[in-house]
Order: structure tokens, then C-alpha cells, then sequence
């Protein structure tokens, strides 16, 4: 089963496809990021993250996505130009009618390391682990999105 | 010429169709408002609300659209939803291959009442009278979108 994990972003929206057998028996089918830069109008780039996101869905067919959930908040635009990512992202997947499911960042990092402490080297080391990854995937972005899709597997199994 | 005018809201996002023959002669062809509930889970939010601004654009074939900046941050989860809701708006609008214009809220005051430090109450005001309405649009998030897309009017003749 295939899954795509996001970790959403205005600037850079990371992607990753694992393909699930069993629990024990996943495996990484490709990983990639999505940037836009700032100096572009808002429009055209939510339109691009639209545009190469479905050029992942059409590409891997992903049965399931998954993608964190938002809990920290802080005063900066950064905060809305996420959230418009976000919801440019979600409408995306549904309009392919693909489940899509949201995850706390303490659920990934449990589902990943064992505990919600763990910080981002933790995870990316047990993504590279999980997947028999000869070397840390980046950017961080697409490391992020592949541990939600681990996530999603350890979750729904 | 019509105009779609946009208050973008994940609980209540407004809507206003203007037509325009001149800067001088503007009527009112319709309004209303988009609702969901806190209790659905996100993504269906943001399906409704993509479903319902397809049909109003649908129905009206609206050949602009204008929709408010986001200027004022404020740390809640709020500002999160109501990224989510405008990133949504923006890439169903986008979808449709309709030219989308964002405004200042200050800019938008400016534009009807004459100064930037205008009211709620000044604005509806006068949105009722340059649409020559008998009674002030309701909700308030109707009668802004409406105000939006009057700015976009005056804005662009």
C-alpha cells in the first residue's frame, strides 16, 4: 500500500512515498521537496504546490496521506503563510479523494523513536534506519514527511 | 462586468456578487455566506467550502475575484483556520482560472468611506447605500465581501 507523507510548507513542502507490505516490511519508492520562493505572488504558489503535488499523486497513486497536525503557535506571518500551505495541501488530496490523516508531531516522534522527546537528528537517523537508507534523506522537509508516513503505517496497522 | 467579492473564514467565510457597469453604476446580484462547524473534522470543512464557492462561482461566472490581505497576527489557533480557509479559497479560485486581487483592509475602507479608519458599521453603511439596498446585508461577513469586491471596482477603473 502506497502512502505519501507531507510536511506542509509555503516556502518548501516536503514529500515522501513508502510503500507498506507489513509493518515490518516498508520501503522508501522516492522523497522530494516542493519549493516556492518569496518574492512570487501568494496565487501562483499555492497554484505551484497544487500543480507538482498532483504531479506526485498522479505519478505514485498513493491509497493514503498523511500529514502533521499543527499545535505550536506563534505571532509571525510565518504562522499564516503555513496555514494557507496547508490548506492548499488538504483541499489538493481531497479533491483526489485520498483518506487523508492528520498527525500530533509527539505521535511521530513516538511512532518513529519510542518516546515524544526525540529531536530532529533522532527521527532523521530512524527514517534512515527503517528505510535501509544509505544516507539521511534531505532536506529535512522531505526526512519529515517520509517519518509521517512511517507514522501512518505504525498507526494504522 | 461581475465581481466576486471574498471574507475569507473557516467557520463562516462571506461572499458578494457585484456587477459593474461603470464605477458609477454598480448593482447587487447576490451574497451569502459559507458555514461550517468546529466539530467537522478539517478536511471536510475545507471540502464544503470548496464545494459551495464552486457552486457560487458555478452560477455566477464571476470574471474577478478580490479577497482581503491578512495584515493583523494574533496568536491563536485562529489565525492557523483562517490560513487554512484562505489557502483553500485561493486555490478553488485559482482552479477556475479566475484573476484573484488581494486588498488591504485599510485599502478597502479607503475605498468606500473616504478615510482608513472607518468603522464596521461606516462600511456596511455605505455598501448599503452605494448598492442602493433597503436593508444592511447580513451577516457581517456577507456585507464585507461585498465591500471587497465594491474596492476592487473602484480600484480598477
Amino acid at each position: 500500500m502506497i502512502i505519501l507523507g507531507i510536511d506542509p510548507g509555503l516556502s518548501i513542502t516536503g514529500w515522501g512515498i513508502v510503500d507498506m507490505f507489513s509493518r515490518d516490511k516498508i520501503s522508501l519508492i522516492e522523497y522530494g521537496c516542493i519549493k516556492t520562493t518569496h518574492s512570487t505572488p501568494l496565487i501562483q504558489r499555492l497554484q505551484n504546490i497544487n500543480r507538482e503535488l498532483q504531479f506526485v499523486i498522479n505519478n505514485y497513486k498513493p491509497k493514503a496521506v498523511a500529514i502533521e497536525e499543527l499545535f505550536f503557535f506563534k505571532t509571525s506571518k510565518s504562522i499564516v503563510s503555513l496555514g494557507e500551505a496547508r490548506g492548499a495541501i488538504i483541499l489538493t488530496v481531497s479533491l483526489n479523494k485520498i483518506p487523508l490523516f492528520e498527525y500530533n508531531p509527539k505521535l511521530v516522534k513516538i511512532a518513529l523513536t519510542g518516546y515524544g522527546s526525540a529531536d530532529k537528528r533522532q527521527i532523521q537517523y530512524m527514517v534512515k534506519t527503517l528505510l535501509k537508507l544509505e544516507n539521511m534523506p534531505t532536506p529535512d522537509d522531505a526526512a519529515d514527511a517520509l517519518a509521517i508516513a512511517i507514522c501512518h503505517i505504525n498507526s494504522s496497522i
